[in-house]
Order: structure tokens, then sequence, then C-alpha cells
């Protein structure tokens, strides 16, 4: 017999992210039940035709009350207003959590809903995802040895981590805490600016028409370089919105070192140039493909 | 009984561009023998012993002699040392052809070594490659449905133009005309762009000691987007250096862009970011993921 870690779990927003999570779940046999919770029927409905939830409900009276955990995985534009339409039915003991990308604005627009930092809020962000967005791509391994990225404040309670954390292990993932300030600014690094120069990269190419469809002339390098930009348009726009400080300075950092690496080329630093590539080479080889094996 | 479209082939430099032309040929029976030519014995040994050519030589007389067709294979910083030692030996009758990814700078060094450009002289770049070089990633299929793009001058000789076009489609590739200066503006734009990029973002964050390793909070995408930057570095400092006017042009419209991306973030142009991600977004997936179906 196996030992529920909840008894009620409800995704509000079951596309790729809070699917892969639920389905993860069910399929170890760790959740009672699992219901879905969101505005669009038919794509609930299909949530249910492939085993992402249990069931569904379009009353957010229902999906919230006796919930164990609830999961908000909508876009970050549409966290506040999902948080305001479940504040009034939300039992004291229901731990809520979310999957945005960026944390401070989640966490703000918690207190502004709350009027401070409920303890049972735990602010989280799993490192996973693929091009492909929606109920359709959802995969119960998605976060399996992939990073979940928790920023509780002072006014976290342990307990509640304490099952979030336990929750995404049992999925396979490892779990990491840190203060939601550099969790923003890592990722703005690492995640947010990428995502930004792919799609910068295929506009200006897609503009440029004095060039013609120069894409027909690339390879897998470009397909790999761009792939990001096949993300969903909507969710990186409110990223941008919603970190828009450190990523505004990954930005500005980035064009430096365009400007420097601009500079080299210029005037024809041979040595200066191999330093950088093999340095760069060595750093990626070092920790990304080792990493990975 | 085999048509053999080459007798006597000769790979100068034997890494993975040349030696997987070799290998394809050999492989296909469409050479009856093909030579490693090069300065690392070592390496020749391992493309005999790899079945990437048939022998090897360190004489650059025997070398030269009687071939059919010499491939030049060696970093664009080379060329010029290359062309200028095979030059004595060079039958008139013999094809030399080049892989390398800009082609003004393979054109000046030619004209620079033999005062103009022999009719037998076919610039040539396949588009294609794999972040791990060297002889042992050599692969026969290499070529298969990827483009190889010529850059044939008034000067150069239609016979030789065809008997090149024959040998790379005979490989499976997809084999386009086009002005040497239209190659290297579109190379920079598609290819040479996105390896500086991507070098760019692994130096700065590998510099930028404040965030600390922050490589372990990347996912699949940041791998993808990276990839190039495990390239070769030496051959990317030549690249840099032979078609610097095009690349520095194409970096300089990429900050633009990117200025005037961190502008709409700046302002949180909701809308101009939706459409500009969106625009990309269709574009990649309309050009890229399309036509690799």
């Amino acid at each position: 017999m196996t030992d529920f870690l909840l008894n009620k779990l409800v995704v509000i927003g079951v596309g790729l992210i809070g699917g892969s999570f639920s389905k993860g779940l069910k399929e170890a046999g760790l959740v009672k039940t699992s219901i879905g919770f969101g505005s669009k029927e038919v794509n609930l409905q299909k949530a249910v035709a492939l085993g992402v939830v249990d069931s569904y409900t379009l009353d957010v009276k229902e999906a919230v009350k006796n919930a164990d955990l609830i999961l908000l995985a909508v876009p970050l534009g549409a966290m506040q207003g999902v948080l305001a339409s479940i504040k009034p039915y939300l039992d004291d003991s229901t731990i809520v959590s979310d999957v945005g990308s960026s944390k401070i604005s989640v966490i703000h627009a918690v207190q502004s809903v709350f009027g401070c930092l409920p303890q049972n809020f735990v602010a989280a962000h799993p490192i996973a995802g693929k091009e492909q967005s929606g109920v359709e791509a959802c995969d119960a391994g998605l976060y399996r040895n992939h990073r979940v990225l928790l920023t509780p404040t002072a006014e976290t309670s342990v307990k509640a981590v304490k099952k979030v954390t336990d929750l995404w292990e049992s999925l396979g993932a490892i779990v990491s805490e840190m203060p939601p300030e550099y969790h923003d600014e890592v990722l703005a690094a690492t995640s947010h600016l990428p995502h930004f120069l792919a799609y910068a990269l295929v506009d200006m190419l897609h503009e440029h028409e004095e060039l013609g469809n120069v894409f027909q002339f690339t390879a897998g390098g470009f397909k790999d370089f761009t792939r990001i930009a096949s993300s969903d348009a909507t969710m990186w726009r409110d990223i941008a919105l919603n970190n828009k400080q450190a990523i505004l300075k990954w930005l500005q950092n980035y064009q430096d070192e365009l400007s420097k690496l601009s500079g080299l080329i210029e005037c024809s630093d041979g040595e200066a140039l191999l330093k950088l590539f093999d340095g760069a080479k060595q750093a990626r080889d070092c920790y990304i493909v080792k990493s990975s094996k």
C-alpha cells in the first residue's frame, strides 16, 4: 500500500510544466487525486484523457477546497489574478507553490494579494522545459536529474518547504534553496539572456531583406543555437516584463562583452581571440558537457 | 566495375572536414586512391588506420604529383603557406579546391601565391560540422543533405566546377553556386556571428565571479545554445581574422538589435516584445524546423 504524499493536488494551468509535475506524481502513485483547474475546458479534457490529471473543474471554490497543495503553473503575467481568485477559498493548511521563471515578481504578487507572505507559500522554479509547450508535451520524466530552485523567505514554513522538496525529489529532481534575488540574477544571466539572444538573432535575420532567405544556408549549429527561439512567446514576454532589472543588467553586460570581442577582431588580435575562444571552450567542456554525462 | 570519379585524391589536413570527404568517396568506391598529406605523422597514421585515407606521405612533391584533385582542408590561417608549398609541383590539370569557411580570403591567398586565379581552382565551403573535430570524428555520411557552397569566379573552368560539384553530390550534398562576397556576408550572419555570440556568452559567465559557478543551474536550452562554443578555437580565430569586415558589420547589426530589445524591455512594451518573440518563433519554426524534417 502506497503512502500518498498528497491527498489532493490542484494544478492551475495544465501545460507542460504543471502537467508533467502531476503526471509524474500520479504515475509514481504519490498523489491520491490530482485535479486540473484552468479557463480552457478543452485543454482540461485533454489533460484527463492523457492521464495528466484525474479530473478537472472550472469552479475555483471546488478546486481549492481541502487541497493539500496548489501548484500555480500559469504564465508570470497571470499569477496575481489567479492568486486573487483562489484567496477567498484557501485553507490555512493548504500549501501554495509555483513554477515561475522569476521569483521576486511572484513574491510581490503574493504580497500584494495577501498583504503578507503566508507561511505556506513556497516559491519554486523547476529548470526544465522543451521548446514544445502545452498538455500534449507532458512527460512524467521531465524533471529527472533537473534542478528545482526554491526561494523561501523568513516567513516560509520549514514544513511546507520540506513537503515541496519531497515532491520534487520524488520526481527525480535536485532541489536547492537560494534567496529570490540571487535566483533572479542567475536565471537572467543563464536562461533569460540566452533566450532573448536567440530571439534577437532570428528576428534580425528574418528582417534583413538584403540577404534574402538566409535560413536555407544554415546547418545543425544554427538549429541548436536557435532552438530556444521556438519557445512560447507569451511566456517569454512575461519573463521579460517580470525580471526586467536583472535582464537589462545582463543584456548590458553582454553588450559590453560583444564590444570587447568586436574590438579584438577590429585590431586583428589573434592571440587574444584564441585565448577568449579557447577559454570559453574549456569552460563549456568542463561545466556543461561533463556534468550532463 | 566502378567508374572512378578520381584516380588520385590528395587531402591536405586530414581532420573532420577533409577526412570525411575522403572517407565518403572511398566508401562509395569513387576514388582509386586517396592520400593524406600534413605535418603530423601520428595523425596521418591514424587516418590510414581508421580507413579515412588509403595512405599518406610527408613529401609534398610526392603528394601533389599527378593528383586529380587536391583538397585544402587546413585552417584559414594556413591556406597561403600550403598553397605556396604545393605550387612548384602542381600540374595544370590538377584541380585544387578548399573547404574554408570564408571565401574572399582564400581567393586572395590563391591570387597572392599564383599571381592570378588559376582556372582549376574551385573555392568551396561545405556547411557541415560538429563540435568534435579531428580525424577520429570523421564520418562518411557527414555531408548527406548538407549544403556545399561553391564560389567560382570569371576565371574558373566550368569543367573543374562540374567535377567538384559531382564529387560533393556523390556524397549526398546539395551544391549551390554564389559570388564569394555574398557567401561571406551570409556566413558571417548565419554561422560566424552565432559562434561568436556563444563564445561571448560562455566567456562572460565564466569571468563574472560575483555570481559563482552558474553553469550548474543551466539546463538543455543553455547546452544547445552554447554547443557551438565547444568548437575548435584555432579555426574560429582564423575565421574572425579572415572574414573580419563582414563579421564586424553583423556584430554591429546584432548590437543594434539588442539595443532595440533592451529599449522595449526598459519601457515594458509587452505588445512589441510579444510581436518580436512570436515573429522569431514563427520564422524559425517555418524555415528551420520544417526544412530539417
